[in-house]
This record gives C-alpha cells, structure tokens and sequence, in this order.
C-alpha cells in the first residue's frame, strides 16, 4: 500500500548532513535543486480529499491523522455498542455483562475475528452484523494506513536508541540511519511488539481464562490472524474487557507486520533495479535517446531523467504534462525559462 | 499496495496516439525521449526477488506470475490436504466425507474465515492449523498482489467493450480508455465480480443448504468477510465442495475490490497534487530553485526535474545518486555527456 512511502522518508535530509567527499566540491554547483520545495509544501487548498497522498509518510503521519482515525473509531465502537446493547435479547450464546458484550461483540465483528460465541439471533441483528462487518473492515483499513504507521515509528525511534545505546549517537546520526533502514527497523519493530502482544494474550488467556498454554497460544494464534474458530474465546467479563483493547492492537499489528514485510520486499526489488540501472553500460543509443532538446550533448538534467525513467519512476506522461506547461512559461521559446518569460508568461 | 501501478499503467503509450494538437510540432524537439527505455526492458539478471517490482502492472501481471502463484497455492493445498485428512480423527464438528472436509478445513483456515464447524481437538491439531493459517495468509498476500490483478484486467477488457458495444471502439482506443479511467474500471470490474459471487452464493446456500434468504446471505457476509461466527456454515458434502472454490474467490474478491478503492483515492489525491504544482504561479525564487547546473537560466530538463520534485514524484536521493554516476561518466568534466565522454569513461 506505501510501498514509496519509504522512499519518500528517504529524502527528509539526506544532504544537510556533514560529508567530507572528494566528489563534493565538484558536484555542488549541481546541487542547488535541493532547494527545490518538496511535496509537504503543498497548501491545504490542493488537499482535496484529506492527508495530500499516503505515499508521502510526513504529511500522514502527523497527529491530525491519527487523531481523526481515533475519532472515527471511538464513533464507530460507540454506535455499535449502542446497537447491539439495544438489540442484546437478540443476540445468542455465552453472556456475561450486557454492556461488556456489547464491545466485545462490536471488536470481534469489526476485526473480523467472528468466534461466534455470541452470535446474532434475529434476521435484524444479522443484518446489522452484516452492515458492521463491512463499515468495520473500512475503518480497520483507515487504521492500518494511517495511525499504526505513526504509533510504529515512534517506537522506531526507541528501537534505534536501544541498538545504539553504547555508540552514543545524536539525533541526526540516529534519523539518517533510521531512513538508510527505515523499513527494516519498522518490520523488527511490528514483529516485537506482535510478540509483546503474543506473550500477553497467551499469559493472559492461561491465568485468567484458565486454559492451559496450548489451547491459549491456539486461541492467540487463531485471534491475531482473525480466523476466529471459536472454540476458544474469551469468556469472563474480565477476559472480554481485556480482549477489547488487546483484539484490536494485535490484529492490527499482525496485518501493519505483513504490510511491512511487503513493503520491506518492494523495496529490495526497487533498489536492486535503481542498482542495475545506474550500472548499466551507457551506449550512444543511449546518449541520442537521452539528449531532450537535441543539442548533441547530454546535460546533467536530461541524464536525470533518462535515468528516472528508465527506472520506472517516472513515466512518459509525467514528463509530457510538465513540457506542455514548460512551453506556455516559454514565451520567447528560447528552449529556456529566465525572469522575463515568467513575467510576460503571468501577465499575459 | 500498488498505489503507483496505475501510474505505470498510464504510460504504455499515450504519444503514438495520432494527435493534431497546435503545440505538437513546436514540442517534438523535446519528445525524443520517449525512447528511453522503461523499466520493462530490464533483463532478468536484474530480477533478483522475482518479478521486478510491484509497482510495474505490466510485469507483474504476465502469464508467468499467475502461473506461480497457482503452483504455490496448489502446492499449499495439497500439503494442506494431506496433513488434515492424516489427522482427521483429531478434528471434531460436522462431518461429511474425509476427503471434501480436509479441503474444505484448509480453505477455512488459509482465508481466516474459520467458521468453527470443523474445530481441531488436539494438541498437534491445533498447532497445525496455527501453522497453517499464518502461512495461509501470507498466500492470500501473494494471490493479491499478483494472480487477482491480472484477472480484473482481464475482464476489465470486456467491461469496456461492453459499454462501448454501439461506439465501435478499436483496440486503441479501448486501450487508451482503459489507461485513462483504469483504477476506476477496476473497482467497477471489482464490484460486479463480487455482486455475482454473493448471489451466487446466496442462491446455493438457500437452494442446496436449505437456508432461508437473511440466513443465507448472512452467512455469505460473514464468509466473504472471514468474519465467519460459524452458526451458519456449509453442512453438506456438495456444499463443501462449493464452498471450497467459492469462499477462495470471494474473500479475494472482496479484499481486491478494497484495495481498488484504496488505489482510487490514492490517485485521485495524486491528480489533484499534479493539478496544483502545475497551476501553481512560478517565482523567480522557484527559477533559481531550479537552475541545476547554474547557468542563469531553466532548461525543460531542469524544470522537469524541479517539478517532479514539487510533486513529490521523485527525491532528491534519487537525483544525487544519478548525478553522483553522471560525474564519473562525466570524464572532461564540461557539465555534458558526450560519445567522447562515454568512449573514455568506459575504456578506464
């Protein structure tokens, strides 16, 4: 789902840091684009619908973000309780607290768990299951994309600390590294956290629900990945307060790992083929199809985007819909923009 | 997942399209590099993980990518077979025929619908089928990210021919259709699929399982879902064997058509990003911003580069990695590539 979501976390400041390279001096009259604005720049009237895009990691993980998504949760979980508290002499199968149940049921139905040791009775319930089921699996998505995100690179940041605590590192040395493995630190960092949550449950389930551990890990297992048997599930009042919180952490932390693992893998194919790409032999083939404004020689620019494209960055259209508004700034079509074209260009 | 496929899917070829627009001729001193390679022409050699990367629809959905993930998936459930039918007295619920059920508990299992009318009662059972879920999911993964695609696409094909039947679209422009309006024909596609699957479904489980129509489409809910309460669930030897083939194709039906909508407001967010940096007023600041190799004034190459990166397309990692091989090509350090250039660089 963010699969360049990463690489646009690559990019907050890779430069700004102190570099000592003998390429340096050479390469820096070409460097001034970094002062190029970059996406997050965007004004809040080009944002249509929401956070700008998810692949832009910085604009969605801020706190607006996150506390939208609590809000539509705490919304969701609360019409549901209501609902299903109201229709509770509907609803069949192992009861303990009306009101209890009535979250219990609500999480287990929106997280797709389904135990089924409660279950709607009436045709009105089943269809009011049916409608929560799917608006949950939305809301379930909308947590995934954004919110545990945020909450999983918090974590991060401890994680990194933690690995460095003998190095002495200092924030910029510490985000640099974050963003060189910012993928791999968030997969160790699901994958720690899913087995906090293991222990948990299964610790749990075995003191408090009586099961012995096979049957607990079983009820965990069967939990987290939602497939939800039913039968074991939690079934004191106690036990279905608890399951409330730790259902929805766990479930979403199991599918935040898998995305991770997924982005992790896209990645690795990404860098393989930018790899190839820059190694590849050039040819003259190469050079006259590189060459934009047809001048004989390949300029720095045109080079970069040969190569964007042929990485599959960018494509042909990208390139085609800037030319178009290239060619409108260019007034004097002189192959290129100075300050007089853009003051006839606006005032015209 | 794939955000940035439709992207890719855009450019197939929207210049050979005969166009007769006025500025044409004035911009085909700059189009000559639309014969730069695309990332589909990368070799083999490169492919280190598989097909190359997800973000490329046209890898990803070739005939071999589907073949695979029908071996594994097959693979998966044959060893599935195998292992429950072993330990089928160890499996307690409604029985029908040996064989169907230990499919039929596979199936259940790998899309976490998990009904509970098949539960296991051992120690061993229950740890096999906590193995075999979570490897399950990550199939369920894999068939997401590959095999659905390409057969979506497939229909999406006659979807288009369908709506057009009284037009008489050439091939052409049904591609140029598709390319154009793809996330969203997707998504239609998508939902027809699904609107059949659960009539489909609905019909047997009233006709063949006996159930009335809330129960019946109740149940499909809850399988489609894998919400799957399991108090109504597939009884019957035919059922099973339904189900098997059935809940498969729904559950990632279903998980596909979320993943389109995801897809869909992804790159409508990314339009309205490309809209307003290309509306947007340029100011003198932003064409010295731009002015990558100094020189006082913005080629279409620099101002291509400059507002990709406004569009948060590309970062400025990417551009200095490039810039960093072009430096080392760069063997008379003149600011251009030439053959010269190449014939030296190479030779060294």
């Amino acid at each position: 789902m963010d699969a360049n979501g990463v690489k646009q976390h690559l990019l907050s400041k890779p430069l700004n840091s102190p570099q000592t390279d003998k390429k340096e001096l050479k390469r820096n009259r070409l460097r001034r684009c970094k002062s190029a604005p970059l996406a997050e720049a965007v004004p809040q009237e080009a944002n249509l619908n929401g956070p700008i895009q998810p692949s832009n990691s910085i604009l969605r993980n801020l706190h607006p973000s996150f506390k939208r998504v609590a809000i539509i949760l705490i919304f969701y979980l609360g019409i549901g309780t209501v609902c299903f508290y109201l229709v509770r002499n509907e609803i069949d199968g192992e009861k303990t607290n009306d009101l209890f149940d009535a979250v219990y049921f609500c999480i287990v139905t929106m997280t797709t768990v389904g135990y089924g040791d409660l279950v709607p009775g009436s045709a009105l319930t089943k269809l009011l299951a049916c409608a929560f089921v799917f608006s949950g699996m939305a809301i379930v998505g909308l947590i995934l994309s954004r919110a545990a995100d945020y909450l999983v690179e918090k974590q991060e940041i401890l994680l990194v600390k933690a690995l460095h605590l003998r190095n002495k590192v200092g924030p910029t040395e510490m985000l640099k590294e974050i963003e060189t493995n910012g993928v791999r630190y968030k997969c160790v960092t699901a994958f720690i956290l899913l087995l906090l949550l293991i222990v948990a449950g299964t610790t749990f389930l075995a003191l408090i629900e009586n099961l012995d551990i096979v049957d607990a890990f079983y009820c965990v297992c069967s939990t987290i990945t939602t497939l939800g048997y039913g039968d074991k599930s939690f079934s004191t009042e106690g036990g279905r307060i608890f399951a409330v919180f730790w259902i929805l952490t766990s479930t979403i932390c199991l599918a935040q790992f898998f995305l991770y693992i997924a982005e992790l893998n896209t990645e690795n194919r990404q860098r393989a083929l930018v790899k190839w790409v820059l190694s590849r032999r050039l040819t003259n083939v190469d050079l006259e199809a590189a060459d934009l404004d047809n001048d004989g020689v390949v300029g720095a620019a045109e080079f970069i985007i040969y190569k964007l494209k042929e990485m599959g960055k960018i494509s042909q259209e990208d390139i085609s819909l800037i030319l178009e508004e290239f060619d409108d700034l260019d007034v004097d079509q002189s192959g290129t923009l100075s300050g007089s074209d853009i003051t006839l260009a606006q005032s015209s």
